[in-house]
């Protein structure tokens, strides 16, 4: 078997496998945002020595090509190898990572009674003992502090000393109810918050005495092997005798891995977890078979404050984890988060919040109701089985122009570099102009011979935005259920409490696109309800940005789960009025199309 | 290297140990209640290959000889060997580890409100889920519960499990803030109290529904290798770099061998450690070294409730573990059980407490106060430092009678056994008649010809009962010093209060002599004040019998933390009015012979 020697002196066995995999497995995480595809082009190594078979020639300029670099994703070996790994070994950052941080500071700032982090540093200052009050370390340090909180017996030990070497002043990290941490004091206290979707896992690292955003990371989940939506990740894990052991590891190595490029991770005190109930579930190791049949039953809505040694996450061992409640088996923590960052469950006004992630779920109400469901949409606008999708990251198609009477097109690239795929914002695009110029028809087909740019591949028609990238009928099939679904949710929910669209004085979307959504075009392509643009507004990633304010406020953690408690579930699986809107709303933009308007 | 194979299979390194020691260092722990000196002589195991060199002979019948059985803590390899071990590996039972199981369940009886042990079965039926209600697992399980508790995320998932095995019935161990196990309905629910002295040290099994004693264990505890009392045992923590890693290690071992010997650990779910101070910082790896300075200042005296998975015992991972306070650093959580055990704090006449432990703590009071007082007595009275000290097990002398008419003497060993050793209540006994009898004189010291049964050996007086059985004078010295430490502690605390030993109502002997005390010699020799003897009454382990009544009730829980908070320490080794009353109390019985009765 060939052995890999890296510049860092290791050496590995490498099986038949990537050497993007085999350096996995022996815990060494390059960047690979795509999941490792070929797509994005950031597993780059040097192969000093030795010969390999790659298929790793498009992302790489001539220069790096001479210089022996290859993607480690699509390189194998033939021989024994010797390799220079890149310094910094995973950065990844792209749109759907990206929370509205001035959104949460300018919150506090304007409501600072509500901040109040769950862990907080004191400082104490002890009595040195005498003989005449001899009492025992935690008997004088419990009475400074006012409190008897836990503490494990190792940190005792560690507080005992310090306590010793430090004339008897100590600073410490404290929760509610335990001793977290002995503080330097130059340290600082961090939290982590963990938005795990079903399609991309993001981290964000966050000072929690500053209140502030530190960092963020974020990859694919890496669990996409085993299925794109969170049904066929369930049935993975029945139908594997060992199937949630390796949907859990897949997603602790994603958010070790992670947690390895954030700085200090060694004092992160604190951790929130919003993620629907299916990925919360692996996360905890909890089997999620229930959900998927009837009458679909999770384990766990609300969960208990676990700690991060009942779980494998690479924080410190006592750091509480808090995970946010889910409303039912489709609708989870996620979408309380968002539903929290919006502010909507304070307004007065009718809101509607619509994340576009793999589920798709919608909320509609205000302070007085709230109405939720999932639709399923699928994990497309993120990127996930469309040919050529991808995440809106360096290299992806964001915006799209076609110009029919000289059939020809613009368009415009993430970072202005080389085209490498198609983002959601410029499916939308794509689906929007090429309907309008008649190159797809009202059913989403392909219309033969309009345009030079399609030609035929396996049977199936394509458009070409280059060689290697290009949009399939499969592709725009894929894209047209989900925006039918996530009308039709709309639809369904508005009829449940009688309203009207025009009722709605307020949508909120969250998720993938950001502000990079075309509202108007994705209107005009019967995706989201015809309202005046200004009603509409991006909330970005409001599961993390939800994940982030209860990571700043015990009483915004009690309001989520007020939220939770209080969202009425849709089922829309059982609603026949849903299935008839959705049929409906497979045509662009609707089969009643006095719904929508044509914005040119 | 020679090696040694067991008839179950196993193959060791017979390095220069003996057999006791090699078996141990592999986790096998065959009974040796005398901690592997050949006095005891239950680690016998039967060489079926190879050579040996041994001195086990004494313990021995010839058959036994015959057969081929040596006792491992006396035997080492001269080849590779095959050897039978036997089948139950530890079986400890002697007086000391005896409480009064009656007493404990008389109380309970008596007083069925206290009844209220931390862990409790719940026997709950839930409606199964439907469309109409799909409420998670543990929303429907917390409701039907009236609260919610922390449950682990693996539990979580067998009791997800179970629910849906069971047809939605299920019995649950819960404390007071988790759910501890999923309970099969032939299950029961165990509690353990440890004793953990620093010479002996003992478990008892408790069945925590039925609130009865199920089982008892108990050995040497194996740090004596590492020094005979607290002070030492200290040092070495503090000298040796492994210093306290290698005392917890050992105790731990203890520990979890003899729990090997309890039947069904596994449903153990929850403990309650009873033992001085510098034991239990041992037993929680809680650096003990300050306990030794002035200001003898302890890490904890009220310690958390840790969780079993926090230190190294070999029972449920989740159960509780309560830690009976101390009240400084030489009075610790098994004077407050005994305290707790005794019920003096309740009583409205005066009451005199005497463990005649390692320490010799001494506790003078009743409901409006209590003193407290450690003596340092040693632990003589329990086998160690005495040349032929032993526990008051089998073969040990337990009563001594001296003739000094005939010159001759009578003894009675414990089980009609050889006399191997002299316990406690034997050493009072033969201090008390040869002193009678003039073989020793008014300072313990012997009369040289006094009887034919004196020797000298390497210098030294000996009297010898036989061959291999004798007391030194050096054995004569410690225990003048304890008897002295004891009676001089008691004076002490009546002087405190400015009260005489006339206000005593009532004595309580703890600790290893059980009832085999002889109060009227103990009164003569001078160890214990002169009271009639009626007054006295025995306790028997009260530290062990504690921590049981903490197993079996909440409220006594708080009564202990009560008792300890309330407890005044006094230090003896600060007061002069105690040195002074030491040096007089070193003659037998007292400088001051007015003081005592002389029982005849």
């Amino acid at each position: 078997m060939p052995k890999i020697r890296t510049n860092r002196g290791e050496v590995f066995d490498a099986h038949n496998e990537s050497i993007l995999q085999v350096l996995r497995k022996n815990g060494i995480y390059l960047p690979a945002s795509c999941g490792g595809k070929g797509v994005c082009g950031r597993c780059k190594i040097k192969i000093k020595e030795g010969t390999v078979r790659t298929e790793s020639i498009d992302n790489l300029s001539e220069k790096e090509k001479e210089e022996g670099f290859v993607l480690a994703c699509l390189t194998y070996c033939e021989s024994d190898l010797y390799v220079d790994l890149p310094e910094k070994l995973i950065t990844v950052e792209d749109r759907i990572s990206k929370i509205k941080a001035e959104y949460i500071e300018k919150f506090f700032k304007d409501n600072p009674e509500l901040y109040d982090p769950p862990v907080k540093r004191v400082s104490l200052s002890l009595y040195p003992p005498s003989l005449e009050d001899s009492r025992a370390d935690f008997e004088s340090l419990f009475h400074i502090l006012g409190k008897r909180l836990n503490v494990s017996p190792l940190l005792a030990g560690e507080i005992s000393r310090s306590l010793r070497d430090a004339n008897w002043r100590i600073q410490l990290a404290v929760s509610e109810s335990d001793i977290l941490h002995v503080l330097q004091s130059d340290e600082r206290i961090y939290g982590i918050a963990i938005d795990i979707g079903t399609t991309t896992v993001v981290l964000c690292l966050v000072d929690m005495e500053e209140g502030k955003v530190k960092n963020l990371a974020s990859c694919y989940n890496s669990q996409i092997s085993y299925g794109d939506d969170v049904i066929t990740r369930i049935i993975f894990s029945v139908e594997n005798p060992d199937g949630l052991h390796i949907l859990r590891n897949s997603i602790m190595n994603d958010l070790n891995a992670l947690l390895e490029t954030l700085e200090k991770k060694g004092k992160i005190l604190f951790g929130v977890i919003s993620g629907n109930t299916t990925m919360c579930h692996i996360f905890w190791g909890l089997n999620p078979e229930h959900i998927r049949v009837e009458p679909y039953v999770p384990i766990f809505s609300r969960y208990p404050i676990w700690k991060a040694h009942e779980t494998l996450l690479n924080i410190k061992n006592s750091a509480p984890l808090y995970t946010l409640p889910s409303v039912a088996g489709f609708v989870g923590g996620d979408i309380v988060a968002g539903v929290l960052f919006s502010g909507m469950y304070e307004s007065e006004e009718v809101c509607l919040f619509i994340d576009i992630g793999t589920n798709g779920e919608i909320v509609l109400g205000n302070r007085e109701f709230l109405l939720t469901a999932s639709t399923s949409a699928g994990p497309c606008f993120e990127g996930s089985g469309i040919s050529c999708g991808m995440r809106a990251t360096e290299g992806a198609v964001e915006s799209f122009q076609y110009f029919k009477d000289t059939d020809s097109f613009k368009v415009k690239v993430i970072g202005n570099r080389n085209c490498r795929g198609i983002c959601g914002s410029g499916m939308i695009d794509i689906l929007y102009e090429l309907y309008k110029s008649e190159v797809i028809d009202k059913r989403g087909r392909f219309v033969p011979d309009s345009s030079s740019h399609l030609s035929r591949v396996n049977d199936e028609w394509r458009f070409l935005i280059n060689e290697t990238c290009y949009i399939t009928q499969s592709d725009l099939d894929n894209i047209i259920r989900a925006k039918a679904a996530i009308y039709a949710g709309v639809e369904t929910l508005l009829r449940e409490v009688g309203m009207d669209k025009k009722d709605i004085q307020k949508v909120y979307i969250a998720g993938g696109f950001g502000e990079f959504l075309d509202v108007k075009k994705a209107i005009s392509i019967g995706m989201i309800p015809n309202l005046p643009v200004e009603k509409y507004s991006f909330l970005g990633n409001s599961s993390l940005a939800g994940a982030v304010m209860c990571l700043l406020s015990n009483e915004l953690r009690e309001k989520a789960e007020e939220i939770a408690k209080g969202m009425t579930y849709i089922d829309l699986s059982s609603s026949k009025f849903f299935m008839d809107e959705y049929v409906a709303s497979l045509f662009i933009p609707h089969t009643d199309e006095s719904k929508f308007i044509r914005f040119e």
